[in-house]
């Protein structure tokens, strides 16, 4: 039985597909703090004008770059897998597939829209990107990115994080990133932090805070954000439009598609290209897999919030769990975010994109029984898509339904071992719903209009 | 420009290619303590027979058994790169090629025993499987294989490794191998250890002791090694084989080789299947790429040693720089070894296949060299067959040659981040060729015949 299903290089897909041309409704727009949409000038101090475009843009196919083609051949097209010893170990009658974005050089799905934004910044003479990470995931796969269009790379790495995943930090450094422990005395933003709390271990918040505030401040730098923004999940459909080409290849189409759902580019990267068969009717189910214990599309409410902690951003309408909400400190780090993206946000709320939400104990029994039958080892955040994958799997087996169901392996846990380690040991965790801090935290929102 | 050259599953080899058949001279045997070739039947105490009939095998072509060829396609075949931004980095008028054993789940080319190894045995009706590990890359991958083939599988840890790399511990455990700190006190040989040396540290040759003791005193446990052996080199040609192919492809034909070579299976591997070509009349160079701090073929001596480090193995015709040198601590780990592959030693004394040794700083060089222009971040042991690959490529810009080189990427770096960590900080040195210890070893070879 075939195991990997390929594209070749001349396969790949040319455009990406943005999904505003399908919506049954224009988006929201982002809006300022004068509760006015924020326009094209506001962003053009830390965004290239290609990428401001493609933010606003409806058009439904928007070409990529041949240099971008080219960076992304460097593992594109990526393998669609049959995952049949899953499906036997289950002893389902469902057929399961999945996307193995594993297999870029930084281990996610990340880089797809890193190589894009670093070209872009390359061609309006932009010298340097700056920009946040946590765990390290995304601040790889901008390193690896502007690497390979030749510009400098600054990442502002949570401090707590900088010291315990020294190994994300070598990997940016191995790919010629200048990588600094956030708080910095570098801006003032950091500055005032460190003053206020010398011993600070930074936070995701401060990060973005200190990259925005060296992009905006300087002419030859910009700024480079991994998720929630639409040309962010523009960039990643390049994962579904290959995946439907692959089903094709089979004969094969998916009756649900599973994706982690943390910024919401995972899950728009491989649903979206199947959006717009939905949207003429066709029937997929869309569903977007979270967290219990930040269950932003499960749990939130659809309002106005800022992107990031601390309310330096424009607001966006968006599923949001209050933007100073703080999730429960499980692994997969990657979806502890208290909001998520309009585009996602908007169908779900219209009822296009369903959500569900998985407790940690089981995204990890899942992840285990997924290396064990597949061999590869999950990320934590693919752990939840995979979790979702084996409830309906096993639904399917009681119902006796021949189901096809696909999801997004988004990245692999080689930097995440210490996780598994922990969940071996039993000190793993179900956090209980954190009701009384999202009420807390849902009662700062900010007025809007 | 195409970047990979893929071959779809159905291309997989169906035969592994054995050397033997096309060596000018017949193998030398392994020696019993006695200076008697060692039987079929000393050896059943611990492999297969299926195992034992390819280690003494003459026969060119050697079937893969389905069951192999289904489990090898969870990652297999694996692409073959044609390495452009090397090239354009180096301004070579070469052409470079690698093959990315990178992409299999333990992240290196051992799976590719492993699972023939694991499959013989289950056949056989062994319930486990025994082996020692260092850093832990074969025991990873006899993990995994034991996982898809339904084996329980021991891994003996040199402890101050299972101390110190916890992560690779961890994926074995997540694939459910056992695995424990050697020295134990579940064998006689770690027993006298512990007795005698409480806070041992363990070594390679105590572990080999403990889980070949294990397999040979248990009816259900056999024991799998992951190089040096016949059987080993054997189930890796078929990475040379697919890179042949896939050359093909593009209508081209390397003009030289090169692999990292430790216990010689990664270099047989990708070499042996172009040795039939060789053997045959044709041009090409097959040069195995060893650390100068540990220089088996270019500095050791051909004659009968022990395959482990204490003398419990048959003896081997090999380059061996003494059973009981102690190489330095580089951190390509899987090059520390004393000796080499009795196949490879033999094809090199006859001029066959050509050595090289190259210094750690200059290995690291080109590792981050590679990571920057093609990606991914290498193996330290796969930096030696870059660093090699290097050399020649400038040479051809001096000469304006226009060879084709091909190398073997044989596994990727992702736990080995704190050696380019330590690489970045300045901490690595290039040790000077340790002549007096080699010198000192080199006088306790045993004496045969």
């Amino acid at each position: 039985m075939k195991t990997k299903i390929l594209l070749k290089e001349a396969e790949m897909p040319t455009h990406w597909y943005n999904v505003v041309a399908d919506m049954p409704n224009p988006p929201t727009p982002p809006l300022g703090p004068d509760g006015q949409p924020v326009g094209p000038d506001a962003l053009a101090a830390i965004f290239p004008n290609a990428i401001i475009e493609q933010e606003m843009s409806a058009e439904r196919w928007i070409p990529i770059p041949e240099e971008v083609r080219e960076a992304l051949r460097l593992w594109r097209p990526s393998p669609l897998y049959r995952a049949n010893r899953l499906e036997q170990a289950l002893g389902t009658p469902a057929k399961i597939y999945f996307k193995n974005e594993a297999v870029s050089p930084a281990g996610s799905h990340k880089p797809n829209t890193a190589v894009a934004q670093a070209y872009y910044n390359k061609m309006e003479g932009i010298k340097r990107l700056t920009t946040e990470t946590g765990a390290g995931q995304w601040g790889c796969s901008l390193a690896l990115a502007g690497q390979l269009f030749d510009l400098e790379v600054e990442v502002y790495m949570v401090k707590v994080s900088y010291g315990q995943k020294p190994y994300r930090r070598s990997m940016m450094q191995t790919w010629g990133a200048k990588v600094f422990a956030s708080p910095t005395d570098r801006t003032n933003a950091g500055r005032q932090i460190l003053t206020a709390h010398p011993d600070s271990d930074g936070s995701l918040g401060i990060a973005i805070s200190e990259a925005v505030e060296l992009a905006a401040g300087r002419d030859d730098t910009n700024y480079a954000l991994g998720s929630v923004l639409n040309h962010v999940l523009l960039h990643q459909t390049i994962i579904g439009e290959e995946a439907k080409k692959q089903l094709e290849l089979v004969g094969d189409y998916p009756d649900m598609i599973f994706a982690p759902c943390g910024g919401g580019s995972n899950f728009g990267g491989i649903a979206f290209p199947f959006f717009a068969d939905k949207a003429a009717g066709k029937a997929v189910q869309l569903v977007a897999v979270e967290p219990t214990s930040c269950p932003t599309l499960t749990k939130g409410v659809y309002a106005y919030d800022f992107g990031d902690a601390i309310g330096l951003t424009p607001l966006l309408k968006m599923y949001t769990l209050g933007h100073d909400f703080m999730p429960p400190g499980i692994h997969a780090g990657g979806l502890r975010y208290h909001g998520d993206s309009a585009l996602v946000s908007q169908l779900h709320n219209e009822g296009l994109v369903d959500a569900w939400a998985v407790p940690q104990l089981e995204t990890f029994e899942a992840g285990v029984l997924f290396a064990k039958t597949q061999g590869i080892v999950p990320a934590p955040e693919s752990c939840h898509a995979i979790a979702a994958v084996i409830r309906e799997a096993k639904r399917c087996t009681e119902s006796g339904e021949t189901k096809t169901l696909l999801f997004n392996l988004s990245g692999h846990g080689h930097f995440d071992m210490s996780s598994y380690d922990r969940y071996f040991a039993g000190e793993l965790e179900d956090f209980d719903y954190p009701e009384a801090a999202i009420k807390e935290s849902l009662a700062h929102l900010p007025k809007v209009g």
